[in-house]
């Protein structure tokens, strides 16, 4: 299934896309999509209704984060060996994690604003795991049971904040307009084995990421896994899994990044694609 | 006002704690304490019930974690000179910012239970700022007014995973359990000046830390104004504001961490006193 939420920011109703492309309306059987709806019980539920019979939605409404009430945004850093070094760090020995804040979440193709002042903010296309069920301490080999499905993000990133301005990442990941979410969430059994989906995002209709999810340091499986260790993962939150080389910061000579005016395109086989204008920073 | 929540761990109801120490029940009032309780004109509802025509809460319920509904738990590091000290790193010129996963939050006298296999749980007293109203590039002057009151809290870290792991100190500071908060959300009217508010932990009754929030490094307007210009800062938001020194990291000549069996008592003048239990880990 491809769920999804459209409508106006705060306003959004749950639906899904149909196998014709056509967005029906699931408002009469779930309120919402939310830490409630992942459950493989409650997916169970939906994959049951007949597709045919539910409202059809008119026009091209908004899309917006296909997931709701995520309580936990979390990233994983240089998780692909050739954007560790287009970054001048070694290939993590295991993980890197850091934080996004969830304020920074928005729908994918809303407008992306810079932070006031900036002038180093950067793109980033990379898988999202959201979490079906709540997961402590999870095997390796039981990880992917707790995951409900996928969800194309783009993890803005402003560098000087992130690298220059001391402490953690979390500075320069969790700005407004900062984590643009969906079309959809697909889910699991849809995707069917998430190590091989091919990975892509345009800056002005310039290729800047190619990529594929098979090349990661270390898969979504390990992933769960390991944060699972280090804090208990619950429904609705989202493991965003690093990115391919590509982005702004690695660019030679010099790095180039986003300026207002810019638009971005990008897209996760399966997934979906999203679309981007770049603002300057306003009140 | 002293606001408080308190019953069985996800079965909270507010209450207030009146000028007797007596909890009083506002459940006929507001639903909970969150982030639609915390504006202004919410408190001021509030401030203006008779308090002694609302229901005793007869024995000594557990406390909750006063507010619920948080969204971004952000910590702030090194905040004091001295604890930069004895940490061995040098004191910040900008305030370090990471993260602790919102699911380590619970009541200010739960059981603490250590992570499994760690050696290095340590404890840090510290005040935390509960967000009244939304912040996005607040100047310092006009920063307080953003600020509902203050809680007690406790920023567990477990130091391997923090400092020895890779990455941000996030995989140290989220861990189930790490994030005791409470017993009261005190507002800011009953605190008056933040920053003179004596702080103190005891581990086994012994005195380890002893400070004041007069010697933060940067103090709480300075730092709810630089945060907002990275993130927007949301009602119900905490930030957490750093610790004085005496944690079990900077313990000469050996560092000395938290064990089973272990009690802390820990306490912030007008903010109420906490007691935790530490067990080792079980599922």
């Amino acid at each position: 299934m491809k769920l999804l939420r459209y409508g106006p920011m705060g306003q959004e109703r749950p639906g899904l896309l149909d196998e014709d492309g056509v967005i029906r309306d699931l408002s009469a059987h779930i309120p919402d999509i939310g830490p409630d709806q992942l459950s493989p019980t409650a997916l169970a539920a939906l994959a049951g209704l007949d597709t045919a019979a539910l409202p059809i939605v008119d026009g091209a409404p908004r899309y917006g984060p296909p997931v709701t009430g995520t309580r936990k945004f979390i990233a994983i850093g240089l998780n692909f060996a050739d954007h560790a070094a287009e970054s001048g760090a070694p290939v993590p020995e295991e993980p890197i994690v850091f934080t996004k804040a969830t304020s920074c979440i928005q729908g994918p193709n809303d407008i992306v604003m810079l932070p006031q002042g900036s002038v180093k903010s950067d793109w980033e296309v990379e898988l999202g795991v959201v979490i079906g069920t709540t997961a402590r301490y999870v095997e390796e080999a039981k990880a992917l049971d707790h995951v409900a499905g996928y969800v194309l993000i783009n993890d803005l990133s402003e560098r000087e904040y992130q690298l220059e301005r001391g402490g953690s990442w979390d500075k320069g990941k969790g700005c407004d307009t900062f984590g643009p979410i969906g079309p959809w969430l697909v889910t699991a059994d849809e995707v069917g084995d998430v190590q091989s989906l091919g990975m892509w995002l345009d800056v002005n209709g310039q290729r800047m990421q190619t990529g594929n999810t098979a090349t990661m340091v270390f898969g979504v499986a390990a992933l769960v896994a390991y944060v699972s260790r280090f804090m208990t993962l619950e429904p609705g939150d989202i493991i965003t899994t690093g990115t391919p080389p590509g982005v702004g910061l690695g660019m030679k000579p010099t790095p180039v990044y986003l300026k207002p005016g810019d638009t971005m395109r990008l897209g996760i086989e399966k997934l979906g694609e999203q679309q981007q204008s770049v603002i300057a920073w306003r009140p």
